[in-house]
């Protein structure tokens, strides 16, 4: 198998041919596409390959590293993007593509993606500027595929992180990901849940995840339930009748009442879920009465407009509280919901040939482009992350041009690797598992300065090499 | 047609069955699913409806109203609920449901929506606790439909209300909606770009917006076009030879100099964007020097990290910008990017039928619900909300029990409206124009002070009838 658990039926229709992916995009993206083909990189003696890079110019607030998450599904796209006949004729209805001639809708009807793709794996801990993704293809390609891969990163890195800084406050005690009726819509609900695992959580509460993805599910009952009975015992033990290893809610009414309750009825239950009050006392009261009676094995659960900052809280002061569910905070990053990546063109490859029908190519320049408006400058060049580490923990990272030679093999390991190439993806993608499991092991290389959960490091460990930062330096406005 | 744009194909598999729409939920949906099947609400002599709720119970940092959008979506997702053998088989897989029998696997393959649904159009103006879509179901079915209905009406309620927001600071200059690379993932940027529209956005850079549902589309070009040109200029030659009406992006190296540059060829382009730097400036200057030149039908775009006080001061000091581009401000509701709307229990209606066979109601007893954890107290019973106009202008929102009497009828507007009578939908969902339209006739009825970006008014004209809080005061915490 291809893909563990790949979200098919997300944008995709009935035909199974990529469904409306395509046009899942900006519509500029289609107009330069369309610019570009009339331009001269179409000319028949002049070949021009792009190189894009994919990197997050500046953090979230108060996040001092990124977790690189949904490539799977920008690889997904990059298969599966196909504009169908609809498609093309609803192009063309637009007053915008009047001037545009039947020749580049031919094209855009044979379109398919044939780059070449390098690309850190799901879940590596990266830091800003550093490049997630690299793609180089014919420019129309390359430039087309930006929305959907900008989308679907931004947001799953976004998610993710948010989610290992969860993890981090809770020092060691389970994260459930609870997020989905407050996530951007159902399809971001079952995203969340993705990288929510990735960034270490133990499980969600998204049906559709534990189906697609293999995610383990976790769930308890919502108020509704118990205010359905005329009375709350009636409801608890009605549900462990049937849910004998569930976890109860308690706080519909009053929460040590229903704990007193749940004793007095005799219910071995699982769990008890917290959702509301104070959940330090409510915690401490409940452990006490339940271990009094000799419920010692009921779990407490808490929920309730949770974030990192109120569970390094209640961990802190010993709070007995056996996990979390954390809901809105999580699945939108509510503190800051955005992911800046940006995806700039870092170089144009030209292969002039000559003597046409012989195809002998006599160049392959490379040119390497720069964006300077202020504060929005770019590095040029194809680039790779060098990362070195010392005493098991990450002591720098150095950018260094692909292919750069005063950086010896044996100095650092090379982040990114090649997915694709030529338009076919080499290698299998791995299981969510083993991309939790990765991640986890990121975790640890990552030193303690950068897992403060309210500050910034001054500065990051990453460095350019001498030749990058030359290069730069050429560059003037234009 | 039905549906003028429906978003089929998200979330939705080939079989054209409703996909996988059903498992976009809460797993505790379906875990109390089992436990109602097997409590009373099951025994033959009683059936057991339940009505619930969707209000917004604090509107996000510094909003005086909300926009209810989203029921096309939900109204779309009680038509195709569904779940199939594989689904089913998903289900009997997970230990959580161990216990759980055959017969309600055999429920829940017959299972689809019964139930009577009453909404506000989409588009209405409302404020916090007045229920936005009212759900009187067999209780399964009323509780399995939560969380896909709080997903789609929680995430474009948030979104129409920022576009709102940001239409009204621009005063009637054009907003366009651009954020579909920082959405949450490409579902949620589709979704944005068809609140944003509801919420009074004149377009969206969303293809696929357009595409499905009609929205106009805007674009320009992005730095890389120009960029993959050696010089700057020759990329706006070829951009405007295949789009002589389209904007040309002026900042990659330096934002005056291209103006220059497009004057010096005589590129009588329609418009110019502007995406970085001081746009009060850069917009005054450029406008200077294209009047100077002659091209005053050249217009100005503004983009860059722009939200409603940006676009207000811009407006408010005369800058010279003809329409606003807003992305990631938008598109993630960044300043609060989640509205906390609930779905909660109201009330429970009994049948009780006697003598099995004949089928005689001998009793329809409703028993209102509340909810009574601190800080999240609910409203019991099924409520209408009256609006009373005064001078073209809202004058308060008083909220009834369904079908109370104290009120007469010419007595203020009936907000909600039935739209499905036993599963069957009564009527034709509006155009996206018409809900559009529709949105800006409300506008117009909401006074100024609930117009301010930055402050919210000390309390919203809301009220609830005699009878509603005599019901409420008499319940207390079991």
């Amino acid at each position: 198998m291809l893909f563990d658990g790949i979200l098919e039926g997300l944008l995709i229709s009935e035909e199974d041919d990529g469904g409306d992916i395509a046009l899942a995009t900006d519509f500029y993206e289609l107009t330069m596409a369309a610019a570009y083909y009339y331009s001269s990189c179409n000319q028949k003696d002049i070949k021009k390959n792009a190189i894009f890079e994919m990197f997050i110019r500046k953090l979230p607030a108060n996040r001092s590293y990124l977790v690189a998450t949904g490539l799977e599904q920008a690889v997904h796209f990059l298969m599966k993007i196909k504009f169908n006949d609809k498609h093309i004729s609803y192009l063309k209805s637009l007053e915008a593509f009047k001037n545009v001639g039947q020749d580049f809708f031919e094209y855009i009807k044979r379109f398919k993606f044939t780059g070449t793709v390098w690309a850190v794996p799901e879940g590596t801990v990266l830091f800003p500027n550093e490049p997630i993704i690299r793609i180089e293809a014919p420019i129309i390609e390359a430039q087309i595929v930006e929305t959907y891969i900008l989308s679907t990163i931004n947001f799953q890195s976004l998610i993710a992180t948010k989610a290992s800084r969860i993890v981090t406050a809770a020092k060691g005690k389970p994260i459930i990901e609870f997020g989905s009726r407050r996530a951007h819509g159902p399809q971001a609900g079952l995203l969340a849940a993705r990288a929510s695992y990735i960034g270490g959580c133990v499980g969600t509460s998204n049906a559709l995840a534990g189906y697609k993805l293999g995610i383990p599910l976790f769930g308890t009952m919502a108020h509704s339930f118990i205010m359905s009975f005329e009375k709350e015992e009636e409801a608890l033990k009605q549900f462990t009748k049937v849910f004998p290893s569930g976890f109860l809610l308690v706080d519909t009414y009053d929460s040590i009442a229903a704990v007193k309750k749940i004793i007095r009825l005799g219910i071995h239950t699982n769990g008890i879920r917290l959702d509301s009050g104070d959940l330090d006392y409510i915690s401490t009261e409940s452990r006490r009465l339940l271990d009094n009676a000799g419920y010692t094995g009921t779990k407490i659960m808490a929920t309730g407009d949770l974030n990192e900052y109120i569970i390094r809280d209640l961990v802190d002061i010993s709070a007995p509280i056996d996990s979390f569910g954390v809901g809105t905070e999580l699945s939108t990053s509510r503190d800051d919901p955005a992911m800046n990546g940006v995806y700039k063109l870092v170089a144009v490859r030209i292969h002039h040939t000559l003597e046409a029908g012989k195809k002998k190519r006599i160049d392959d320049k490379i040119s390497y482009k720069i964006k300077t408006s202020l504060g929005k400058k770019t590095y040029p060049g194809p680039k790779q992350i060098r990362r070195i580490i010392e005493n098991d923990k990450i002591k720098k990272d150095v950018i260094v041009l692909e292919g750069e030679k005063e950086i010896p093999d044996g100095l650092g390991v090379p982040l990114l690797r090649k997915l694709f190439d030529k338009g076919n993806l080499l290698c299998r993608m791995p299981s969510i598992k083993e991309i939790q499991r990765y991640h986890l092991q990121q975790m640890d290389l990552l030193p303690s300065r950068f897992k403060k959960l309210d500050s910034t490091p001054g500065r990051f460990p990453v460095i350019h090499s001498e030749k990058l930062k030359a290069i730069t330096q050429k560059f003037k406005p234009r």
